[in-house]
């Protein structure tokens, strides 16, 4: 019975990944259009993969010696754990961006057929992989560990936060490096076409095109999905180590009397069940958009990220008290779900709407004018965000305690497979539009990517609102689950736990300098973005110098060398900012004690919280407005006027702002935390 | 004996008064120069005194409102003392802002007879008599009611509170009014430079550049003046407050044994006696610059700010045995003092140098670039000067606990006088070049002025930084007497204290809340200057079309109506930020009581410390880039070139983000902790 039990989660994510198969074939055996478009599209192809096994071989370099160290430290169980969260997570962005390099020209061959709802599938089939793949892999993987281990009591938590530290170092990686290189690609391919007469920015004789689209994939497919993997397994792992470390007392009012379950025990399988709950849940919104096809995308969508989160709620009143468990679950649960969905609306408020109209009316009065209010815009928008998160952290808090906030992350993060198709739909949309443009197919293809495309490009903003959402919380709760380490550690060697107040010297000094990491990974970040377009730049320049025929379109660009720039930049400005999110906790885990190390967590969290969701939603309105411009809603003023010259620099601060560095920070937060968790017992009698 | 130890503070205080007045006086007494310089310096001062007494107008009314309030919740002592606080701030305000709209057309005049020596003096003078007015006042006001009320034992603590509160509230006020006014004229004149045509931004024509130059007067004269008396102020007070309510057995290593002194009241009384001791010394410095003329005017200014740090070390290390007082004390001064000097400096770093060096190169690639750079600066900039705070707080801490920390914010700010004179010089050279261009004195006037102008937008950002600095210590110290004042009233009433955990889900709450409150500052500032820029680019363009020859030099142009117009914007767009900061902890202390309230101040105190830090660096990195690039260093690119355009628009982001939301928001972070310490004993019982 118990077995059977246990083995629920991974086979709903065996069903899931099974599901990412299918589509998958599905996706590759669809028409790929003419000679010209599937030479861009190979290009692109293998720009994204070349990129990804450049990166998986630096990573495969950082897992082996974080490995070993571990498993010198820990173990090497910890270290096998470790070596499959990141494996589970390489996997996934593998399996998802070759799907969505396949879907994107597919995408754009249905679009030739005059054919918006056929293409919209495409898209969101192509993307559904990777949704898919990310939530079934991650509860395979946690779901077969604790199949493994969950009769060891020692074991289980180090093998937990281990394999949730793989998934988080990878998700660092790939998240930094992918936005430096999108943004890199992105604002260098923009500079060039504004440096060089008569180039506009995605003309197919500028070479900085392709790489501007690989970027797009490796950024926003691979790095987004990685990121998104960590959320959920962090956010279960949270879960699931308060409920291991937690007084049995705190959990009294989890299951009704008389049920006969034992609450612990209940507590630790509830973060994996839920979160098998909402991967159906999300698998069968995602078939259901098949009949909706014909429906406007943007309504689809939308309603793709909506719904799940009501109907997990309305299924887990239902089944709960079936089970015999109290409906305070159900409670804590809807309020991280209905609070992401809300996060999700506001930043679509934000990046849309009259914030949209304000900092494009400032674009008359020059670039100055029109940084300042984006930059405005941006600060105003952490407030409702957070103070959503304040609200279903204090709700779910009366209803459970510290354990009612870890199930609200969960229950955040239990829609990832939809959000994740949603988000990585964006990228194929852009790229199909991209490929529709350099093969010459002409304005009523054109128009229906460019609609697909601008559905892609608000999801994106509500995606990257939820991710930041969703971290803050499981940071939160990841806090909780430190702090209940080392105090267990503590207690094992007779010590009394530490005293975290507010107003002791050292959680101060700590919370000091954890405010200031946030910003040295967001300057590192922006200044690698800055430094390798301007490399870009220069490369382009020198094509169109040297390169006969080029400016007149009579020779061929050699995108290659631009990929290559990119790739190279992109892993090596990485590493500063990568070795900040790890190392930092481990230096000052060991140097100054966990009750320092708490401070700087709160610090982290305090500033990272609120900066990503600034440099998100600033980056969302100078593009949106730029946008806006272009579409002549600006009293007439269209592309090429100097109120639009104004949004384009806008739009190119945003670009770092909201892909690199506003993610950079995001990740930041939640990696010191699960770095924290892995380490808290090697740390806990420090001090 | 008693009472004449506890008089020193206000004679101190009324010696550096005295000084402010004969300077005032022969300022005041010194040539003007001819009738144009005359008349042009008149607008400036008509302006700058309209402007302050308009806001004080509205002051008053809040000032009543507040008062009423206060009288009835805490007693009318607690009304007196809050209005003696506002009062001397107001009236060191509107002395020093007089003394530099004199000071400013008489350094014109001393430069046009040839003399820099004679200049540099004149400016100084001017900035003199604010300086040595805000730390005369405070010592006085301080000083006279610790001497009235000092045997009054449940008073004392809210008499304290009361002053500080007041002189927050006007700090509050003038800061944000004077920073959206000055930015609001510059921003404005500088668009309306580039949208009119050949009108550059500071030529005589151009009706914002009247306006400009009263901006420098409200914002870096009567603005940080507010300030840097609230500094000040609020660190003798959580330092005494602190002695007031520290349990008695924290204090036995204060005093040697057997000197026979009473740890308490010497506790209660060494901020107070340190600050005076401060204010004798700067006093010494400030007349010892006479004696150094000749000497380059950058030497002059950064040594006025580095050596005073020094002799109040020496001096402490000398006389604290004398009295039978540990060494102690002379460290955790010297802790701080010295911190704030390495502020500066590190200030100075980021302003200057390599990092400017970078802003300016990345002009090269347009304006996107530039803003991108110069961001990166300012969040790098973050780091050093809160690791410096943090080492200084735990030197600080390691010698004399809380009580330590509190000491070394009052040692940071001890050479308040010097620090403001030479802040203060800055406006007035400022002015004084602004006049000769104005005038049409020539080249080798404006080569005089433009050196002594430089000069000044150096040390404007080292006091920048040290502000900020400071306003961190001593938020760090208010934060501690705070929670201490509620412990104090919470045992009184057989309460246990508060627990501050880190983990308990108010304080985590509270820290939430708090970290969106500067960006809701920031937010409000940066749209009220865009918003108020973009009225007085529509006035200026309105006079060029109405006003019949004003292009061609023949008409006059009317300042009056641009001085109006930022007057009124800056009054009522301070007032959304001001309330915010006033309001939020009251709120959320009466609301969610104490312990959120605590998180939430902890919270602001994250973000708040490097939000203010990020932004004053990084519009000192742009400001000082574009500068770079006029003096030619940019490969030959000069002013109007494509580079030096990329690098005005960064200038325009960093005006605002410098000198209006930055100042803006270090100021949130000590008035909400002030206004917490005053309504403590109100809220100490709620939760």
């Amino acid at each position: 019975m118990i077995e059977s039990i246990l083995l629920t989660p991974v086979i709903a994510g065996a069903v899931g990944l099974v599901f990412a198969l299918i589509l998958y074939f599905r996706v590759k055996s669809l028409p790929t259009g003419n000679e010209t478009m599937n030479r861009i599209a190979g290009y692109i192809r293998e720009g994204a993969m070349a990129f990804l096994f450049r990166e998986y071989k630096v990573l495969t370099v950082y897992a082996v010696v974080v490995a070993l160290a571990l498993g010198l430290a820990l173990g090497w169980i910890a270290a096998g754990c470790f070596l499959l969260g990141a494996f589970l997570s390489l996997l996934a962005g593998f399996f998802g961006m070759k799907a969505a390099t396949y879907a994107n020209v597919r995408t754009t061959q249905a679009a030739s057929t005059g054919s918006k709802g056929k293409a919209l599938l495409v898209a969101l089939d192509g993307g559904a992989v990777m949704g898919l793949a990310v939530a079934g892999l991650g509860l395979i993987g946690l779901g077969s560990l604790y199949y493994l281990f969950y009769t060891q009591e020692g074991v289980i938590g180090t093998v937990l936060h281990s394999f949730a530290v793989g998934a988080s170092s990878i998700a660092l990686f790939a998240r930094i490096g992918g936005g430096i290189y999108t943004k890199a690609a992105d604002v260098g391919a923009d500079i060039a076409g504004k440096v060089i007469e008569g180039i506009p920015e995605d003309d197919p004789r500028n070479p900085g095109v392709i790489a501007d689209n690989v970027g797009d994939n490796v950024g926003d497919v691979a790095g987004m999905g990685a990121d998104i993997y960590e959320s959920m397994v962090a956010a279960i792992v949270a879960a699931m180590a308060i409920a291991l470390t937690i007084k049995p007392e705190a959990l009294v009012g989890l299951v009704s009397e008389g049920a006969g379950l034992n609450p612990k025990g209940v507590a630790v399988l509830l973060p994996l069940g839920l979160s098998a709950l909402g991967m159906i849940i999300s698998l069968l919104v995602i078939l259901a958009t098949r009949f909706f096809s014909s429906a406007s995308p943007a309504m689809v969508l939308r309603a793709a990220l909506i719904v799940p989160p009501l109907i997990l709620t309305a299924a887990s009143a239902l089944i709960m008290p079936m089970l015999g468990i109290h409906q305070g679950v159900t409670t804590a649960l809807a309020a991280g779900a209905i609070g992401g969905a809300l996060i999700g609306l506001i930043t679509d408020y934000y990046t849309s709407s009259r914030p949209i109209r304000l900092v494009a009316d400032s674009s008359l009065t020059g670039a100055g004018t029109n940084v300042i209010r984006g930059l405005a815009v941006g600060m105003e928008s952490t407030a409702l965000p957070i103070l959503v998160v304040v609200v279903a952290a204090y709700i779910a808090d009366q209803a459970l305690g510290l354990y009612g906030i870890a199930l609200s992350a969960v229950g955040m993060l239990a829609g990832t497979a939809v959000v994740m198709t949603v988000d990585a739909y964006g990228p194929i949309a852009d790229n199909a539009g991209g490929i529709s443009e350099m093969s010459g197919l002409g304005p009523s293809v054109r128009d229906i990517t460019d609609e697909l495309d601008a559905v892609g490009n608000t999801t994106a903003a509500i995606g990257k609102g939820f991710a930041i959402g969703s971290a803050v919380l499981t940071v939160v709760a990841l806090f909780s689950a430190f702090n209940m380490e080392v105090n267990h550690v503590r207690l094992l060697n007779n010590l009394a736990p530490m005293s975290l107040d507010l107003t002791s010297s050292n959680v101060l000094i700590g919370l000091l300098i954890g405010s200031i990491l946030p910003f040295l990974v967001g300057s590192t970040t922006m200044t690698a973005v800055g430094r390798a377009a301007q490399s870009i730049v220069v490369e382009i320049g020198r094509q169109f110098r040297e390169i006969p025929g080029l400016l007149q379109g009579k020779a061929e660009p050699e995108p290659a060398r631009i990929v290559d720039i990119a790739t190279r930049a992109a892993l090596i400005e990485m590493i500063v900012p990568g070795l900040i999110a790890v190392l930092a906790p481990v230096a000052i885990g060991f140097l100054l004690g966990p009750v320092a190390l708490a401070g700087t967590l709160a610090g982290a969290l305090a500033v990272g919280a609120t900066m990503a969701l600034f440099m998100a939603n600033a980056g969302g309105s100078w593009d949106n407005a730029k946008k806006y411009i272009e579409k002549g809603h600006l009293k007439g003023h269209k592309k090429g006027s100097d109120a639009h010259k104004a949004a384009v620099v806008g739009d190119t601060v945003g670009d770092p702002f909201k892909d690199t560095s506003g993610p950079g920070v995001a990740i930041l937060i939640k990696v010191m935390s699960v770095v924290s968790l892995l380490i808290a017992q090697l740390i806990a009698t420090i001090g």
